[in-house]
């Protein structure tokens, strides 16, 4: 359903000549090598999912030897970002935060010093919106499209191609986005405009982390007033209280089996979240230059924030159940 | 598949001798007069369900003209509550608070004046789960079966016998409650011994309260960094941050139809919770007495009650939308 | 300036009849013994100052052996409340909490169970208001004045004299009082009617915690963005962010001696307030019951209590700051 | 006991040769012309205080007609702050926020453009202390000396020179900013190197924020108890709950004379922190950059803003009290 060729794309937005007919030249429908930078624990299982889903892949990373694993199946490993933008006119940047991202794209070796026009550029990272939008209008000027397309899910999820994917940027690109992502996610979602993904993604994780901590207070609270967890799950799952932190993801050891709370806190997608505080930070910051009031989000960062002051910033982010109850021994 | 005859119930408790052969006489299988107490926006139809199903109704209420409707549409109204108690062995109330509560159980023209043994008292008010647990105790002094069982949803559901009622008491007198219960409700929840229903409601409102004012945090944060509230709520419910509150009663307006927030904040269960503050005081007393951390829920319960404070008390729960928004004009 | 005989008193509160002519016989002028009961860590400094003052004492405590050191310094130890009821005319409590305070008063061998007419009841312990009113009103009952004196200020300041009391009670009463709160405490204030005291001390005690939170958190950021914290301290203190625990009882090591910062956190007034939650909690029900928006002192108290479950219940209440600041080795 | 020529003080500072002799042509005994750089509501009584104290005055302003009345008073206006370099050797600058700091620093019009080596630049904005440590870079590196001195104190203090300078900076630059600081200020504190000044004000506005909010919250749960707010004020300032919001701006009507609340809450200096929630947020973003927990501090800025969207904007930040307190009609 996607076009044979995207310059065919061109036709519909006469209004932006400076991405114009070069873009005919990106490949699409055919398998071609597929850029892939940042190689740690989210970007590895993504390259690998993409590889499955046969496509070449030609990666780099800060680190070289976080590329080993990837090069014994079959990718390429270049030394940096403006080599790998050389060589694919479709990249994917799944980097740690704001400046990985600037460096990646418009550092001395970055992206945007070799990029081919008419290139697909799909940042996967997690940063603030208005980051994106930088990224996006540098991209521009050299005639490529940059979508935003954070990933809501971690190393398990990615591992078993069933991220979330949100994506943010022109819409009639959304299609040649899909493609990839989908061979990495169980769900690719459009959001919006460049920077959509980011906002959405702050919002839900926003409403993710209220969502968490107000689940492992109720549910400690229902032990502490004589309740057993499993039967009190079943009714908050069938009631208004419902919520995934409770139905999917529950922070009580012994309610659920295969999540983190049954793992003594290990693994999960939150160690990511618990250690840099990295999505609620941008939370808090978009919330104060937007004049919005955010008191629970607010809330929750702050208690994540004196979680891992006490020693809790390598657990999964449920562990706020463990934080929250009375310590058996002093 | 419910017995005969209650009696037979005796069989499985010879413990509890003083709850013995006077309970051969409760009539369940036929349909026997239940008796109401409370009739108020809640109570009035969830007597009528009951009428409905072809129980006769044997109701009072401290403000007698409340049943005047009631009365029309067949149901006997009496002057008290020990008058009821004399003619029913079947007996719910629905009451506002627990003063309320203590007065129909134990005052002097209370239940408890003129009860029959072996009559099951079904009381589905919303009060301290302590209190609960001291009128089952006072119940079975007089040989009677007290169980708790406050409703989840509000007049609407009430209407429509659509409640869900989460149930605290002895385990084998459920399906003699959920017989009941059943005609009022579209979910009976079995949640534990007696107080068991009032716990797992104060959890589930908390946890709702919770998730009501993130999701309006997280609603207006995300309009405010330019995302489309209808595509913001898709897709947080589909992700990890969804909750009832997104997904079943999206609190702003134009995103949902049939819920409060598109009529203005009227009607919708919240009224009661909202006017009355009464579950997350409920919550903040039950924590502070097992001295449970509840930092979420706390907050929570002071925003509804300043909230209260600044003329939103008679608007539905989900108004929190409209008090964290930028006021058009001053 | 006290009169001799109390009995004058008499002439100016004609509508209490009640509390009558009985009353002449209390002694005030010469130092005629006073009960003392609760003889906890507070208690026995007390005690032992109006020893020092020449107030000959009839004590008694539920664990008899707590008054051995005071027995040797010369006072007289009884079996129970009413023993001391008959003996004393002017007696003080200071008890643990509501039950304890029940309990010496309206118990079997309570206070009022022998009181006589006219005597002064002055109790210190930190309770609900309402629960010093109920006692105030049984104890009228039987021609006794009651007047609420809790306290402000730990056992140092106990055992130098130097405690605040804050008084509720009848004004022409006050006088009386103030002449035996004035041996144990540096301040002796008039608060108002009965329960004024108590609530008065909810009021400061909020305050403190509010406070002492915001001193730790304000320190914290300002070390954290580089600041000297003796120098910020100082500047502090000229300054409207100025307060109680910024200039009395600096919460970071090294800013301030003699001040439980400056010993681990050891010692200190706030043992207690940390270990029991006592004085918060009675903040939240207070609030709830009157519905007063309390959203800081809420989340003080939610502070604290995690802090409780985290292992902190037996330092003083200013280790807020080491709690806050980030954790040397994980 | 400043040196006659400013010179001197290179001796002492050999390592930043770049600040060099140029400096000994800064005048500073004779009251050589001081530049004003922002006449808004601070600036100008700021200004006038300079200009009583005998300093000729070299103002300018984004919108001219600001300094009409400040020429009438001898005052002479110029077009930019260029213009202002040119014939200044000392320059103070009062903007609203950071964009309008780096505007007149390092805009086309800006000071840097043409100052003078040796110029005392001090900055009484409040901004993030890390662009306070850009000017400072910047100006180094033109031969200048920047300090950061923001006020404590409104439009009153400003008026009545009773404000208090937080100056941050080369400490042997500190006799030179005082003698200015001094004719517009009660108070000039030292407080470390350059941003320090910043610094100290972020963290003394967010523990008066807290205070204030606390005190409000106090006083209203008092009220609420029966107490007499006049004498629960005289009660809490001589205990631990004291604090500046309780003893120096009362935020209840009636407690106090001469502050906003007898007031009907205009005036004070609160209006700017309310009305633009600045200085929360520089606690908030400095706290998110720096990984520190503000619990507190961060619930305070999200009542300030929830306040600000129900239309508090323009109030002075002691109606807190007001937003707390239930309406009388609703």
């Amino acid at each position: 359903m996607a076009a044979l060729f995207r310059g065919s794309r061109t036709l519909l937005q006469k209004s932006k000549d400076h991405v114009s007919l070069a873009m005919v030249c990106r490949s699409m429908a055919s398998k071609t090598p597929v850029g892939f930078i940042g190689l740690g624990n989210m970007g590895i299982p993504m390259a690998q999912n993409l590889l499955k889903s046969g496509y070449p892949i030609i990666a780099t990373d800060a680190f070289p030897e976080s590329g080993k694993e990837l090069q014994d199946q079959g990718a390429q490993l270049l030394d940096s970002p403006a080599e790998v933008a050389e060589k694919a006119d479709r990249i994917i940047t799944m980097l740690p935060s704001s400046p990985n991202v600037l460096e990646a794209y418009t550092g001395p070796n970055g992206i945007l010093k070799k990029i081919k026009k008419g290139t697909l550029l799909i940042d996967s990272s997690t940063i603030d919106p208005s980051v994106a939008r930088e990224m996006a209008l540098a991209s521009e000027k050299m005639g490529a499209v940059f979508m935003d397309a954070p990933v809501s899910g971690g190393v398990g999820a990615a591992s078993l191609a069933r991220l979330t994917f949100m994506v943010g940027g022109p819409e009639e690109e959304f299609t040649a986005a899909k493609e990839l992502l989908g061979c990495m996610g169980a769900n690719v979602l459009y959001c919006g405009q460049v920077g959509a993904g980011q906002a959405v993604k702050i919002c839900n994780n926003m409403l993710l982390a209220i969502g968490m901590i107000g689940t492992a207070e109720t549910m400690n609270l229902g032990i502490r007033l004589g309740l057993d967890p499993k039967l009190l799950t079943q009714v908050l799952n069938m009631s208004s209280g419902r919520c995934w932190s409770s139905d999917s993801y529950n922070p009580v050891p012994g309610v659920m089996e295969a999540v983190p709370s049954a793992n003594n806190y290990l693994g999960g997608f939150g160690t990511t979240l618990m250690a840099k505080g990295l999505d609620l930070g941008l939370a808090q910051s978009t919330a104060t230059s937007t004049s919005t009031p955010i008191p629970l989000g607010s809330l929750a960062h702050q208690i994540y924030r004196t979680m891992c002051a006490r020693g809790y910033a390598n657990k999964d982010f449920s562990s706020i159940f463990q934080f929250l109850r009375e310590e058996e021994v002093q």
